[in-house]
């Protein structure tokens, strides 16, 4: 007899009302998605090994879940065997590894420029805590050979109107540039070669604070006068502000299409959400070469999506640069707060649930074809054979999100179910 | 450069124009179960490898992709390595399996009977060959705690209405019981613990013939006078009728109930399906205990989804057992058949794609708010800039599936894209 039937670590069993809001929200994206033209796509989940570990997926890449060789190929026998040995494929870790390769394989079948929907599982061994899996979906949309920001415009645009149709409002979608970033870096008297690894812990700004940042930066040991310059750009009163960082930019045109993707992009808000410059943002991935960006809604989540340009990462599959943007949506945690906060959203609006009940003498056939009736009258029909207290059957089914009852043989019509009717 | 981006052998990358087919697929599948009141769960991918190892899966065993243990859980130092120091999950086989863990770990929190709708993907270590994927989707409907055989009826009608759904005609729901199937064995002269081995010769009897279950039969050195009472009842004039199975049935329950199950769902079928005895139905899982169905779909293959009754396996994870039947839906060969055979199926029927030209110095807000009209019109909306050669950039979109235009600040409504219109 096994007692432990529960999910392995780090995963998670949804139970039907959670589907509900899973199901929901994910037609929701979709369509939405669809509707501005993003073509759906699905990838394997299982990717070369070396693909996965040559990509620039930052810490992600000590967390790839890796699949052990079968028959032949796996020899035991080998000495000092080592991980390589053992392993061909891997499970991805994001949707933009398995992308770029996509694009590369399917190009010639593609329009261009590409606007592709993906939306799936993806796997990090993470140590489990609240709110983080091992499995997860991420929702992402990219837009494959636009080098314009009109890329950038409509992915901030779209990704805007599915989290407004979800029912959030008054989200703050950060935005920087990562030449931005490594401008300000540099200003301060890092070397390029140090530019990572400063913007690994200034990511950390929102947790450690600027004193933290400081710390770390010395225990890294970087020269103390640069961090102290580094630092008087962060305490800057006018840090955050697109006046102040044309001055340590080294291309002014980046500065100008922040403007106006900042600035076009509220016009489209109407209020209902905004888009700030934030010369704090990092975003972890390394293949980021342009803008990066981030939604928080306030009171329910720190970050619900973030995405940016990545123009190298394509190149690398097809030895030949393609540019490419996408936006994320981080559909796990939007349904981790729809399921706390059942008042923002009812998964169930729009369904009619009827449970048609029926005695194990009643006529089978007779039994269906009412059923048929009633779910030409709209209702989703289940049909359960009679409990022998059918009271508590029915405040059961109630409680399972029922709002109707059809009894066959005796009820003319659906009936609203009412708790202890019997 | 990198010059092989294909996807791991045995796994398929799907273009646009194939997720059309299976988004529509699966909605008018997902729509159908859950209007029947089925509740859609998803449980993970990855299972404990004992729990798979140690499943009654058949041939499915030696197909499991195992995950390598992480972190200090990984000894490659150990002498004599097998494979079970080295994986501690493993990716899942089928869907029934998780099913029952997850019946069994969320079984408080379920309706009973509980009517479950489950369709992910499954993952199998198979040699690649047409139509044969090692990453797939399966689509299940399960019934847990009913006994009765109101269970299998419901599942037989709820599936063919999918695939009555989906536009499949003239389909065959070949149906079998298990323990008729051992009777026929036992009846022969094979012993008990033979009838396992004697099913999976048996099994292979539409593609071998009679002479070659003899022949294997012969091998593996059965008597040969027991292997002849089998074939006389194989080739026996009224092998496949019920009457005739009722003489080696040792439970004439078992016989009544294939025929009550046969004539209501044929009752409901009118005409447009047909449900038929099968006395050579094996299916391959260890797991099944009572009747078993498959569904064959004539001209277009021999197999779109199977079933059956495993009252057992639930007990495995839970200690006491739980009556369980299933039926599986061949989601990946449905949707090869639809995309070989567009004339059953239009996946854009509802669909109305229109293609916003713009230019690059148009405001890119008055772009957004013309596509947003156009939405509202029931139009989906790609915003794409107008390429040099716009007549090539229609006729291109329109192979992408895209049948009307709107030129912005040319065009004040949509129109119908013609080949070659410029």
């Amino acid at each position: 007899m096994q007692i432990n039937a529960q999910p392995v670590r780090g995963t998670k069993d949804f139970l039907p009302h959670e589907m509900q809001v899973r199901d929901a929200v994910q037609k929701i994206i979709v369509d939405m998605y669809k509707s501005f033209g993003f073509s759906h796509i699905q990838a394997p989940m299982m990717e070369d090994i070396s693909r996965l570990d040559k990509s620039d997926g930052g810490e992600n890449l000590a967390l790839i879940f890796k699949i052990l060789k079968r028959g032949q190929k796996l020899d035991l026998t080998k000495p000092e065997l080592t991980e390589n040995d053992l392993t061909d494929m891997g499970l991805r870790y994001d949707l933009t590894v398995p992308l770029a390769r996509y694009y590369a394989n399917n190009r010639h079948l593609l329009p261009r420029p590409f606007k592709a929907l993906h939306m799936d599982r993806v796997f990090r061994a993470e140590r489990p805590q609240k709110g983080r899996y091992r499995e997860f979906y991420q929702c992402d949309i990219d837009i494959l050979g636009d080098a314009s920001i009109a890329a950038e415009k409509e992915l901030i645009y779209v990704t805007s109107q599915a989290i407004l149709a979800i029912g959030f409002r008054d989200f703050k979608i950060r935005i920087n540039d990562r030449r931005l970033l490594a401008d300000m870096v540099l200003s301060s008297g890092f070397t390029e070669k140090e530019v990572p690894s400063v913007c690994i812990v200034f990511d950390k700004l929102d947790k450690i604070g600027l004193h933290g940042v400081r710390e770390e930066l010395l225990d890294k040991g970087f020269i103390p006068s640069v961090i102290e310059n580094f630092m008087g750009f962060l305490s800057h009163p006018k840090f955050g502000s697109l006046d102040f960082a044309k001055k340590y930019a080294r291309t002014e045109q980046v500065v100008a299409d922040l403007r106006e993707v900042i600035n076009e992009s509220n016009k489209l808000a109407h209020g209902r959400y905004s888009v700030v410059f934030d010369p704090s943002l990092v975003r972890g991935q390394g293949y980021y070469t342009g803008m990066v960006f981030e939604i928080s809604c306030g009171q329910y989540a720190s970050s619900v999506g973030g995405g940016g340009r990545y123009d190298k990462m394509v190149g690398k599959e097809l030895g030949e640069d393609v540019p490419a943007v996408g936006f994320s949506i981080g559909f796990e945690r939007i349904c981790d707060v729809l399921t706390e906060h059942p008042e923002i959203f009812n998964p169930n609006a729009d369904i009619k649930k009827l449970v048609l009940i029926y005695k194990e003498t009643d006529n089978f056939a007779a039994v269906i074809t009412q059923a048929e009736k009633l779910r030409r009258l709209g209702f989703w029909v289940n049909m359960q054979r009679r409990a022998k207290k059918l009271g508590k059957q029915l405040d059961n089914l109630m409680a399972d999100g029922y709002e109707y009852s059809f009894i066959f043989d005796e009820y003319t019509e659906p009936k609203k179910l009412e708790k202890k009717t019997y």
